[in-house]
């Protein structure tokens, strides 16, 4: 494995991210374990990619068939993507009744963005703070999540996001979601006054880089409307909450009651294979496509609808989002158990199989209580150790994250969360020597 | 196939490009041939990104043995990608000794400007005129070659690209040369002027969307000196002249003796599966990678990885690049006989599998002869008729472009001459009545 780390930094380069300070190498998996090369299993509490579960035979057969009949382009018909539209479209609210395929959620967000600024013929863009959307140039200007040469754009607004579990813990809700709304009023006066104008705000309804916040109700609801009435289009990044992540719903922003003007997606649509999309009203599509020459090469070929297909068709026939559902309930309660043993960890944060909580450095809610990014690297290395993959998110990587495929069965989720009880113990141990 | 029309204008929207008058729907594909719904067969005689070969089964079983075994993102070791990433180095010249992968050619020229800012402080971009190079919102700016709603970026300057065969076809090769380089210096003098400075010059080698220019000796040569000496990068956009398509090289640019700082990469890689790169120098990746975090989630996972390898196999295996080599010569010799049955087309243009020809009014050279749109499309329609795929490029869509899979066999190469010629008498006929 040295030699493979070592051949890896003379062909990727150093920079190129790597899990843990010993990296695992996997060689393979099936559902949600993976093996290392050194033969020793793992339970995978981290990857929404593999979404229906790693190497599914379905997912994997549709690939290979399609891949040995048929891949092209959407220059000639291919019943394939037609198909595979409908059957998306078909999860989606009105008015969304379009689909641009790409390859990846940075395509879909960056065409999103084009989109939006052709439609309000302003440049102005709210983001979430210490978000992340994608690595192109007209991305890499709308993060303050990731590290980006670039810098903000002058036009792009990070926006504060609430946090009733964390930040705003000691503050009546309905105060929070005043103070905020009246942030988002804020930002949309100062890019107009900076000559901007609004094009579009872009957020995750999870708010997943973010840290997991839970926000008030009607927060994005408020949001939104304040961005269409300031002529802007309100963008639903999906790649992280879509498909049935959160359990509630199939999509994530169906949970805040609302409907973007533009969905995007990417991540665990073809468990693997890059493939993405833009979701859009025929309305939006019909001011941009006559004025733009869109084409993607890979965008909607056959083999990526069938990938896409077959998610979708797994998704349905294991009932994976009503399993996130109930899991989920099972992992609050659990979570809420192991706050009464480790007060300095937070209440449960997420939706579905996407939780966590905030690590601090003390009994939440005691004197000077911070989060913790050291102890809560040491909980994901601990669990590391007892083989189980799990990671942190947040501004200060001080927040647990699992976000396991949704292939996940109740027994293997009990291992999750015993695994976490030992970790917790082990670093609360360790943290009093 | 009215219906699948119907329901693809009813979810992609009407749109997204389509090829003829009456579009082709295909169901299956082998090699070099594509059978439609009605069961009839077409020769490939334009298709590019199945490079090996339709459905070739060595792509296809190395897809699906993976899929099925382990795809994941590059945050674990996983031996494939650095397998991969080590054997396409291995087709690039120094300093070029690092990869950064992708899933298309649009993200791979994205990043590329990105680098190409960041390392040179600056903004300002020559293309060449009537190029393209992607659809993100950094590339939609840097085209003139297909209609984007942006237009072209202040920070862009497009330069005329020489054409010994068509529009320079009666000046001296040295002075087109001289001519041409001067509106490079001008150009780059404009980007300095403005305040852009020169961050990059980004071209195709075998200039397709322009139209195949057949460019002076020493024209792309003298062009990269110039970015250089304005502190700009080049970067060579592979992704049509790539992976052997001309035949004289394995790259585009080793025709034009020159070793780009930046090579992208994307269309023929994975014959089909959704996957790009960018090439470049340790020196400039320990530049751009500590100063930025880049991950790419679909980028360089295992079954990508394992698609782009066995799409080097097969074309060392197969002798796929000798094959279009020596393909190419015999095309040239007819596209020659072709000319002097019909002296209203051009002489041969462009390298290896990737060739075309101008298409006139009258005879080449007659006064007042000017490229003929209408009559191209007539031999694209006559040539779809006789079951031969083919297409046209160009400013004026007036070039005739033939790319067939490499996997093309001399009897089949013959098949698509003989379909020329019978479709250059038929249109010739009409245009006599």
């Amino acid at each position: 494995m040295a030699d493979l780390l070592e051949r890896r930094y003379k062909t990727l380069g150093p920079y190129s991210p790597l899990f843990y300070a010993q990296p695992l190498e996997f060689v393979r998996a099936e559902r949600v374990w993976l093996t290392a090369a050194d033969g020793q299993r793992y339970l995978d509490g981290y990857n929404n990619v593999p979404h229906v579960g790693h190497a599914h035979p379905r997912v994997v057969e549709a690939i290979a068939q399609q891949a040995g009949t048929l891949n092209i382009h959407t220059r000639y018909l291919n019943h394939r993507v037609v198909d595979y539209a409908e059957s998306l479209l078909a999860t989606l609210d009105a008015p969304l009744d379009r689909i641009i395929f790409t390859n990846s959620g940075s395509e879909s967000n960056d065409l999103a963005l084009r989109i939006a600024n052709q439609h309000s013929g302003a440049r102005g863009l709210l983001i979430s703070d210490f978000s992340y959307h994608g690595h192109t140039q007209a991305l890499a200007v709308a993060t303050t999540g990731l590290v980006a040469h670039e810098g903000l754009g002058a036009h792009v607004r990070p926006i504060r996001v609430p946090d009733l579990d964390a930040a705003d813990a000691s503050r009546p809700e309905a105060e929070v979601l005043a103070s905020s709304l009246a942030e988002v009023d804020a930002a949309i006066a100062s890019l107009q006054e900076a000559g901007h104008g609004v094009a579009a705000v872009l957020f995750d309804s999870l708010f997943s880089t973010e840290g997991l916040n839970r926000v008030p109700s009607g927060y994005v609801a408020g949001l939104a409307k304040r961005v269409r009435t300031a002529g802007g289009l309100v963008i639903g990044d999906e790649v992280q909450s879509g498909f049935g992540r959160t359990g509630r719903s199939f999509w994530g922003h169906q949970n805040h009651g609302i409907v973007p003007d533009l969905v995007t997606m990417g991540k665990p649509m073809g468990n693997g294979h890059p493939i993405g999309a833009v979701a859009l009203s025929a309305a939006l599509l019909d001011e941009f496509g006559p004025r733009n020459m869109y084409f993607n090469t890979f965008g909607g070929n056959p083999v990526s609808a069938a990938a896409g297909q077959a998610v979708l068709d797994v998704l349905a026939e294991e009932g994976l989002v009503e399993r996130a559902a109930s899991g989920a309930a099972g992992i609050r309660a659990a979570l809420e158990g192991l706050r009464r043993d480790h007060p300095w960890i937070g209440p449960a944060k997420g939706e579905g199989l996407f939780f966590g909580f905030d690590v601090y450095d003390r009994p939440v809610g005691e004197a000077g209580a911070v989060p913790d990014p050291g102890r809560t690297k040491a909980i994901v290395e601990a669990m590391r150790a007892r083989n189980v993959l799990i990671s942190r998110i947040g501004r200060t990587d001080s927040v647990l994250k699992m976000r396991p495929p949704l292939a996940i069965e109740p027994g293997e989720v009990g291992i999750l969360v015993e695994t976490l009880a030992d970790s917790l113990a082990e670093v609360e141990a360790l943290s009093r020597t």
